[in-house]
């Protein structure tokens, strides 16, 4: 590059040895800058200085900083629409959040701490559950390293059922397309039900309508967009105020840069992971490796790898990334029929089934070969997870244990790797090809061997097993197939769901919610729970994005929400997690530069960057360092900007309380910048101080409005949706 | 990804494992494709199966893709203005090209082929000059590996003088700013000058304001715009009608793909052609390696390097990216000061100087072997070159020798790299603190020793070794600062040029390109001549276009083409090389998705993807694959789009001829489909053929137009413009 006016051109690319006013004055600063943290650094010498990564944190204390520009609005009406008018806007956004905040609570999954703090001062009896547990202090230090010590034996290879949890000689049993759990055997006596919470179903439809119309509330609407713009143009203020000094935070900070902080992709497809050179690759070697492997059959008789492949008309030679013909092209762009037909090696389900599939003739030997080379070029990252979708459909009793077996028996685990399990939405189908009788039938092979693992660990040893790495449940398919019915009070039972039509989005969502919620009360006996996080938004009708909103921990996509001001404005005061893959968007139908995310992260919610798929839209080996850098190129992004994303990821990811404790520092989970610890994740306190700071004034102009006008704000309908939860239940 | 309609779930990330129809469709498309290409390849089977990639061509020989869908225009008036405008315009246009075609032709540099010839035809007499020599068959034969045989010998390792070219007794002497050559030692005698043609400055100014006056004329800017737009409607319809057959064609060749397509980065400076991960590792490990070692004196007293980090209260584990703050960010746009000062390793000159430039205390060793681990990651990546720029400044007579000591010393030499020199546009920096006397005295400090080497080798060992992978010149600075002359014949000449300010960039261009002329004349004796490839046309006036169009064989950056019409469609017709660096664009001064990259290929500009800058623009290991990949994401390019910048870049490269046959194919050099091997470049034949048949039309209309009216045409400018070359010289 050679933009040089005179005075700077001896740091050009040529070199150019004579002094220059502006360097000097350059070099002065940046020493000041330097001298200051040092003298902190030696202010806080605990002596013991160790150069290792791990060794380092003994070293320095660095000060929180606290000192920024800071944004404050005075004056009567501080949020520039008439009182009445924000109250009434406040009413609705407070009713959705206590919503929110039930079925979230209901089910025992995460709920922004500072929004339930300030919910709570409303008066609400807090619900007595784990959102309002404290989070147990890890036994990590200040101090610790930043990587968790590595986990000693295979988790896989202690199988011997004895040291698993005695059976609890529970049965259960689905009535109305929910798992109930008994204390008996027999499942016949009512009296020996277990008290499980699960939502009413007349109440969720309620408060689904609820929610329905206050996002369509024209006063509503325009108060949440006003305060949307009006957190785009803080955020602008406060870069222009205090990036330099949030830059300055970053260089004080010793070792630590964005190559070797924490990233989680939290929206990757285990079928898609591996970038299509490497799948390439991978088929390459198996045909010279294993030419006489029987790895399929064709009508009672068994195939060769090579015998496929002759079938084909192919070599090994042959093949290139081309006639593997697996990446997203123009073409893909709005046309999902042809970019899912993309799936296919070289257009041969055949080849998809022997080496992207966990369940064929070599029992997923190859897939599992390369899920774990993608394990190992992570852990030699160091600095990079995964959290891997694989598939549950809900066809057959047997898809769990057939999973976990694949995932044990090849020794499928990395510290690096979470699993989330994901359900097609395609009941229509296995109902067309009459393998399912009705939608009951789906969600009984669904979640019946969890229960069953969950009541008597050693009826599914490997499962057992297997389900320690699984964080939680996503729900996939084309959000933008039109639906055929609406979920209401008249829709049919999921025992009655007979007909051949795929049930909505909601109902998906509903039925798989309400039996997580009570497998989570029932683990609750010591296993980790499970969370929620649907593919939401991506496209399709913006209700999706309500379910999402009501009954999810965080969702993946969420592109919906720019066209949706009420419910982005709802996003951002619950701090729901949004996994975006702009990539992704960009092959199949929103133009990369027309990406919200820019403008999201700027409001503040709660977004992180993710590949989706790498296998079909990128290039180079480092699939999620590419989507940042892409990211940060086209949309200028600052090194405090990613460093923000990267953080978020990790706290929206299913890791291990005590693995972020290690990752993020030990008081991640409190809030404010006191949770940020600079030196594990690079982000100055300045941006978290920033980001709290303006939460905490956005949910109080709103609490404020409503405790002004507590008494007019209870009617029936308000009454409904506050009602102590689960008890119509029963 | 999860956008499915039911029909083609199973091929979903999700494994489904019923057919579908749209599938059994695309298997069935797929597999036909498939037959075809395999029955052509047993056709022309010449037995000898040989699976390597360096075998492989053995095996088939693909037969040329002709047939595509054409668009052709019919009826009288076929470009849209009325016939008398469209003269006028050819006239201009024609006389533009003459102008650059006697320049190119006089430096001995590369024309366009198909341009000269459709001119030629013009009953313009042919100059007697290289672009008419035929280039040399090769003894590349047609199945060639695609990789040539690895130079066996170091290039560097026979230093022996005794094997270089004897002295020729010539003697040399610069006159007027051009370097004259005598065939005595005394160069007093005139007689004995050699003939060595180089252009007129009369003549040049001359030429150069026929281009001013052409280029704002207001009719032929119409005309010339209106071709253009012409041209991007014709592609556009071209891809609408092609874009599968291009597609099916890449996948009918077997094993290569874009990963494995040579591809040549033609615009990267040497101090930064290291990411900012591989620089901060490299420094890292120096200060681990060699603490003790002097690396710098400090006022008389040497410094050890660890003294040097002591002295910055800095440690090898303190040092981080953000402390390197070597990457440009938001604030470098528009703010070149800024950008250039992150030339500085943490801001501190001291480091720059030790670790990335060549003359210093220990003689560029660390520098040299950086460059040496970044040639080791090229070779590893087998398809990857670059054109690394090293500086020559021309304030003293020695820097030659330096630099060529620092190659040949350390040993810096890999068959994927050459290098190119870049001469920044100081004389006013280096005048003003009285280093040089005048703009002559710079000109003699940057081609004397290139004389003297040339006239003989033994004078300067090291120099002669290292030039031979020397491929030609850049000039380097900010194009936006204000020139405060316009070169014209009341500009002194350089013995007289001796204030302070900097001369127009014109008349760097001029005399470099000048003396450069004159010295390639000279090594026709038996060594390769130079190119003139200048930064040009990023930013500052357009003027800065006129003459790159006419000195030099190709640019980089040519960003302002975009609002020159009459200049971008000159580039058209000449096929003037231009490499691209939207990366690094983006950081200084146009935004991402703003860049006319996609617009000039589109139009079939001869563009390339370089990276320019990786220090300071990318982030991923591959900067060049990050820059490939983020173009073609943004802008939705396909694998053809891609592989055809791939080949661009090969070919306006300064790689041998011999190294263009085998990457390319043995007639790379020729016209049309002909020259291109898609089994080596992945390019289907059927863009080349639509390329070199619309640039064909396009002459064809000007040309047409010219003839029909070449009476007319022969006033005072042409036969100025039109003279025979050099004459005037003498």
């Amino acid at each position: 590059m050679d933009f040089l006016t005179e005075s700077e051109m001896r740091t050009a690319p040529y070199e150019f040895p004579e002094d220059s006013p502006i360097e000097q004055l350059e070099e002065r600063r940046q020493r000041l800058e330097r001298q200051i943290s040092q003298d902190i650094k030696f202010m806080n010498e605990l002596g013991g200085v160790d150069r290792t990564d791990d060794g380092w944190m003994k070293e320095r204390v660095l000060p929180m900083e606290r000192e920024y520009q800071r944004v404050s609005i005075s004056g009567e009406e501080k949020c520039g629409v008439p009182f009445t008018d924000l109250v009434d806007a406040a009413k609705c956004v407070v009713k959705a959040l206590f919503i929110r905040e039930k079925y979230i609570a209901l089910s025992i999954q995460n709920f922004c701490k500072t929004t339930a703090r300030e919910l709570g001062e409303l008066g609400e009896k807090p619900l007595d559950l784990r959102i309002y547990e404290e989070i147990p202090e890890t036994p990590v230090d200040a101090d610790a390293p930043v990587h968790p010590p590595v986990s000693e034996t295979h988790p896989y290879e202690n199988q011997d059922t004895k040291n698993m949890p005695a059976d609890t000689g529970y049965s259960c049993k689905m009535v109305d397309g929910v798992m109930h759990v008994y204390t008996k055997k027999s499942p016949m006596e009512k009296s020996t039900e277990l008290d499980l919470p699960y939502p009413d179903l007349k109440e969720y439809i309620a408060d689904m309508n609820v929610m329905m119309a206050l996002i369509i509330n024209g006063p509503v609407k325009s108060f949440c967009y006003r305060r949307l713009q009006y957190l785009s143009s803080k955020f602008q203020m406060h870069i222009l105020l205090n990036e330099m000094k949030e830059l300055a935070a970053q260089k004080k900070v010793p070792h630590r840069d964005f190559y070797n902080i924490r990233k989680v992709d939290t929206h990757i497809h285990a079928s898609s992971c591996m970038n299509q050179k490497h799948l390439l690759r991978f088929i390459k070697r198996a045909m010279k490796k294993y030419p006489g492997e029987i790895v399929h059959m064709e009508h009672g008789r068994g195939q060769t790898l090579m015998e496929v492949f002759e079938s084909m008309n192919l070599t090994a030679f042959d093949l290139s990334v081309d006639t593997l013909d697996m990446h997203a092209d123009r073409n893909t762009f709005h046309r999902f029929d042809k970019f899912n037909a993309k799936y296919n090696p070289i257009g041969e389900s055949i080849l998809r089934e022997i080496f992207i599939k966990t369940d064929n003739h070599i029992e997923g030997k190859y897939f599992g070969h390369m899920i774990k080379e993608v394990m190992a070029d992570l852990e030699e990252s160091k600095y990079q997870n995964v959290e891997l979708r694989l598939s549950i459909y809900g066809r057959s009793r047997d898809e769990w244990d057939k999973l976990a077996q694949w995932a044990v028996k090849h020794q499928v685990y990395s510290d690096n790797v979470r699993w989330l399990i994901q359900v097609p939405r395609l009941f229509d189908v296995y109902r067309t090809k009459k393998q399912l009788a009705n939608f009951q039938e789906m969600m009984e092979n669904i979640f019946m061997p969890l229960f069953e693992v969950t009541i008597n660990p050693r009826s599914h040893p490997e499962l057992h097993l297997f389900l320690q790495h699984v964080v939680g449940f996503d729900s996939v398919d084309d959000e933008s197939k039109p639906e055929h019915h609406i979920f209401n009070m008249d829709s049919p039972l999921p025992a009655d769901w007979t007909e051949e039509d795929n049930p909505p989005y909601s109902y998906y969502l509903y039925y798989t919610y309400a039996n997580m919620a009570v497998l989570n009360h029932l683990r609750r006996r010591g296993f980790h729970t499970f969370v929620l996080r649907p593919h939401c938004g991506e496209a399709g009708p913006v209700h999706h994005l309500v379910s999402g909103f009501m009954l999810s921990e965080n969702i993946s996509h969420g592109l919906l929400l720019r066209k949706a001001p009420v419910l982005q404005y709802l996003y951002y005061l619950a701090q729901i997690g949004i996994a975006m893959s702009p990539l992704s968007n960009n092959s199949l139908f929103l133009s990369y530069h027309r990406n919200p995310l820019p403008e999201y992260l700027s409001r503040g919610l709660m977004v992180s960057l993710s590949t989706d798929d790498p296998l079909q839209f990128h290039f180079t080996k480092e699939p999620l360092m590419e989507e940042y850098s892409i990211a940060t190129q086209v949309w200028k992004l600052s090194s405090c900007d990613m460093c923000e994303l990267a953080r978020n990821s990790v706290l929206m990811s299913g890791f291990s309380h005590k693995a972020k404790s290690y990752w993020l520092g030990p008081k991640y989970s409190k809030e404010g910048p006191e949770s940020n610890d600079i030196r594990r994740t690079n982000v100055p306190d300045i941006r978290v101080a920033y980001r709290s700071e303006t939460l905490l004034e956005e949910l109080n102009l709103i609490t404020h409005a409503v405790r002004t006008k507590e008494l007019d704000n209870i009617d029936e309908e308000d009454t409904l949706s506050m009602a102590p939860i689960g008890a119509e239940g029963r």
